[in-house]
């Protein structure tokens, strides 16, 4: 079978809308077809997909059940997520608890999750203990990486080191699980297990910082939503740690003002540039999209899957949107 | 070995204690071990034990994990509920989202959900796959009690089988899936494994019915807690549905009124007696009792384990606190 990535959104779509709900209070499960059907790159469940079907060599459709534990998973975090941040819009709607309100997206969100964990069980088979085990990490990792994120907020000594381990948390053990996946499925050795699952978390550090550089460096016309929230909400990205170690005369003062936000983007753009920041952190991106090319090495599979991959990291870190 | 009903809760305090937390964000957790340190009935997981042992006649210990997978799931819906509830004080002290706030609160929950997860899989074994089923078609159903429950605050035609079926699913369905998952490592047939899962449900019953009895009716001295909180909330039990099908004419026009608590209190209950419900209501309690005694009659069991199972029916619908 010829190694296709153009069928992964399809058979994703399918089995989301092939999801039978518990009947007894259809209204519980409203907010989860609803943020499902919000869409998404769906990047966590093609990759387990793309993983199974690499390494298996058998039809990515065997594993479409542990690609849909991810994304279920993904997107309750997102649910709760949003409750936490009090962020009003995503991917362009309204969040599900101000569609709703908080209640429903707690009560909902919780069952998404254990949604997620139903289908990971799903013709699991053998692997079912590695399965679970790889699961209930990877997401109590994420929990932990949300709540340096929060702690963070309140924190102005965060280093870059502490940045670079929140975000690994927050968002790239998720797509190293998600390669892992694929990978128990697909019965592949510990070793090239743990390869794929590097492959995704260097994947994910590459993504991140790519998306902290559009968000203050993006062309909004391209990246699909305004430019600077980051700045404004004085968040602790790479760039504003970074800026303020190596600007510590500017940059505090900046945004200790009491500034309009097009002002004081402007000018916390302009200290960013002076110290090339824009420059330096699509370096590290592109250092991380490396690193995943270089896991690849260790993993046999054919041409077609290696460019895949190989595209998907080159993406992670050069991507307008 | 004797079955020996006292060393049940040690072993689960001992388990609580022994419980091995993440180390990233170590503040994440401090709310579930608050949760876990305030105590309760631990019914759930002395369930799992005792049907563990009773039908295997093995130490109860090697059920532990299992037992404290269920005890974490009970605490992370009461944590999530008393978000939901805006409730401001659990078992004597305030609850976590007063404590610390509600964000702390959801996302300590969820790490709770997943240590859930994680301990119900832990030497597992063969048995993996059925835990994992009943743990979460379980966990679903109480999702559905409580979005039933909240959907109940705001509909005035609620009816006595719709709040059966709700407590059944918020309640009842947890004890039956403490003592299934205690069934099904013992490696007990489909018949057993029903059975005593029949009997959880049924205590459950007995056990609510007997909570919305003791709000109204209890000894406040004896019970702990407040009396006829429940009326001033106007919350739908069985007493306020009942009374409000057999009193027409008076019950809705007095929770109508803007009367001070205790004033409120005593004329409802003045209705209610005059309606017999306090004793209907324990009746229906007693019914439930005895009908988890009788689904004890199909189970096999030593007459130690067998008076323990029929001791715990019998309290549920007389206890007094």
């Amino acid at each position: 079978m010829a190694f296709n990535p153009e069928q992964f959104t399809n058979i994703i779509d399918e089995a989301i809308n092939s999801i039978v709900y518990p009947s007894t209070a259809p209204s519980l499960f409203e907010p989860v077809k609803y943020t499902l059907a919000s869409g998404g790159k769906r990047l966590r469940p093609t990759l387990t997909l793309a993983v199974y079907e690499a390494l298996s060599r058998r039809s990515p459709e065997e594993a479409v059940n542990q690609a849909l534990a991810i994304e279920l998973y993904h997107n309750f975090t997102l649910l709760h997520d949003d409750v936490m941040d009090r962020a009003e819009l995503r991917r362009g709607r309204p969040t599900v608890h101000c569609k709703w309100n908080d209640n429903v997206a707690i009560l909902s969100g919780d069952a998404m999750l254990t949604l997620a964990s139903q289908y990971l069980c799903r013709n699991a088979g053998e692997h079912l203990a590695a399965l679970s085990e790889c699961f209930n990490r990877t997401a109590m990792e994420v929990y932990e990486g949300q709540q340096l994120d929060m702690e963070f907020e309140r924190r102005d000594d965060v280093t870059v080191a502490e940045y670079m381990e929140m975000i690994r948390l927050k968002t790239s053990v998720l797509l190293a699980g998600a390669c892992r996946l694929g990978a128990i499925l697909a019965g592949a050795s510990e070793e090239v297990c743990n390869a794929i699952a590097d492959y995704g978390e260097a994947l994910g550090l590459a993504f991140q910082l790519r998306d902290d550089w559009l968000d203050t460096f993006g062309d909004p016309a391209v990246f699909g939503k305004e430019i600077g929230g980051d700045i404004v909400n004085r968040k602790k990205t790479w760039l504003l740690i970074t800026g303020l170690n190596e600007a510590p005369d500017q940059l505090p003062s900046i945004i200790a003002e009491d500034l309009e936000d097009d002002e004081l983007i402007s000018q916390v753009r302009h200290v960013y540039l002076l110290l090339h920041l824009d420059r330096r952190c699509n370096e590290i991106a592109e250092k991380y999209s490396a690193k995943a090319i270089e896991c690849l090495s260790k993993i046999d599979m054919d041409v077609d899957a290696r460019n895949f991959f190989q595209n998907l990291a080159r993406q992670a870190s050069s991507r307008t949107h």
